[in-house]
């Protein structure tokens, strides 16, 4: 969907009542509930744009699971811990009780990891499969939560685990890209996406200044912290830390796998600023998840809020969210 | 949507942890959040499946309305104060950004007249105007909240306002009744429909054993008390108050007017149970809220637990929800 539309969506609704913390424009709203913080992010995937389930794209079970994921990725950006969710399911006639429940099924099993329960939902006709979750995470008080604006100039930029495996797994489902070595991890990112809810918990205590998860790509997201925040981010494309498989699949496409980490989306991977001095003590919280590791890929600088791709030889790349056609 | 598919999705979700209060299966759900009780629902609707905007049926604005109506609908069901809610929008190709903009002013024109925040949301590619509202409201406590459990036999049944409306309205927008006195209102009903929140609220505060909200019809909903308290419900078909307009339209329809009243859905009322001697305080408490007044259609009964309609003459009459097709 195109951002000026929901920018401009986005302008037309009110900044809210005193319950509101943070409403529309961050990862996810807050609103203050008795002692408590109440995060709430919606995010909704449709059969033909978002996903496939004919040829081998994705199984029900994947789908339930992706779009699940792909709404707790939001808290985790956050920093919140997930409690419930809400799924709006919309089926065509001829999708079976069988496949709709592989899909609630495929979802109810990432849920338990994460200790998240469906509390409820609405199940609709539809010309085609949509699934929208509205998840609702909790947090103590307004400390341990990171928005999209509080980067500073002088921070290091980091992301969490390996990029660019989605947008090469949708290469070799499209038939764009040969079979390669490490089609599979490619290919389990496209479909089993983890949400990094752990590390985002971690990043938001150690102190990260900001915070967004790669849906849109780097190029689409990186930009959401440096126009909120107010800073330029230089980004060091080679610094980029590729998902296996990733390499192989921009050899064949003839462009540089930086191209796959950086411009296509939806691996779900964390991108946050923290202050330099911070640097051994986020690699610590982060290995003590026992989850994605940690790289560090640029930094804040002052200038017009945006973003500097730049390669090896210094050369500057324009890249935008969402290229999935090279 | 078949309930059979809808039963046996809710029947795989496990029961959730300690901080749920109401899981699935009422109207909304209630999670324990700091001091406070979170009432989330949600609530989908389709172009093509729950309404057209071609050829006069709705605008865009009254789509947004009657999204944002249904969802709210749930938490007056439940007695719980709206707070925010969370809109996932599906537009079509070639659906351009001011009709977007008109679907949302119509959601934010009932948002700022019931004190609900839209805080959040999400906007998607999809082959059909699909509409979901992810609500939220609030209370202090659960006594505050009303279930559909807890109807006692010996109850008294009562319904807000007047039924039939947007049955009536569709028969005329189908042309299979022609046009009537009353047409206005019942048309009104359909494109604009009122969700009960004071009324919801006082009648919870009085101490409403149940309470749903007619989404499906009487018939359809009346059941789900039923079952959940485990207590039978004759309603006598004749103390149904009609929306004018349903008359004429039952006439042309050669059908008796109690069955758009009973057997349509989407009036948004509320239908409750209260014990007989809380008849005058419920009925002082609904007036004091200037709204809809109440009716008294029937009574609790033990037996097999369901629902009994009967007519003046005392025929039983076997009726369904979502009836369109007289």
């Amino acid at each position: 969907m195109e951002r000026s539309l929901i920018e401009s969506i986005a302008a037309v609704l009110p900044a809210g009542g005193t319950r509101i913390v943070r409403g529309v424009g961050d990862d996810a709203a807050v609103v203050r509930a008795g002692g408590a913080l109440c995060v709430t992010s919606v995010d909704t995937m449709v059969e033909g744009v978002h996903f496939r389930l004919d040829d081998g794209w994705a199984t029900a079970a994947e789908v339930g699971h992706r779009a699940l994921a792909g709404a707790l990725s939001d808290l985790a950006a956050m920093g919140a811990e997930p409690g419930e969710a809400y799924l709006a399911l919309g089926l065509p006639a001829g999708f079976g009780q069988e496949q709709a429940l592989e899909l609630v099924g495929g979802a109810l099993a990432l849920a338990s990891a994460t200790a998240t329960t469906i509390a409820g939902g609405d199940v609709v006709s539809a010309p085609a499969v949509t699934v929208s979750f509205t998840v609702v995470g909790w947090a103590e008080n307004e400390r341990e939560l990171v928005g999209r604006d509080g980067a500073r100039v002088g921070d290091l930029v980091g992301v969490t685990g390996r990029l660019g495996g989605a947008g090469a797994a949708l290469a070799i489902l499209e038939g764009r890209a040969s079979q390669c070595i490490g089609q599979t991890a490619a290919l389990e990112r496209m479909r089993r996406p983890v949400p990094r809810l752990r590390e985002g918990r971690a990043l938001a205590l150690v102190g990260a200044h900001a915070m967004i998860d790669l849906s849109d790509g780097l190029a689409g997201d990186a930009v959401q912290i440096a126009r909120a925040s107010g800073v330029r981010l230089r980004i060091d494309l080679e610094a980029l830390p590729l998902q296996e498989g990733v390499a192989e699949v921009g050899a064949a496409l003839s462009v540089p796998p930086w191209r796959l980490a950086a411009a296509a989306g939806e691996d779900y991977e964390l991108c946050f600023c923290v202050a330099p001095e911070e640097r051994a003590r986020i690699e610590d919280a982060l290995r003590a998840t026992g989850g994605a590791g940690v790289s560090w890929i640029g930094h804040a600088v002052s200038g017009t809020p945006g973003v500097s791709f730049r390669d090896a030889r210094g050369n500057e790349h324009r890249l935008e969210g969402f290229e999935h056609r090279w």
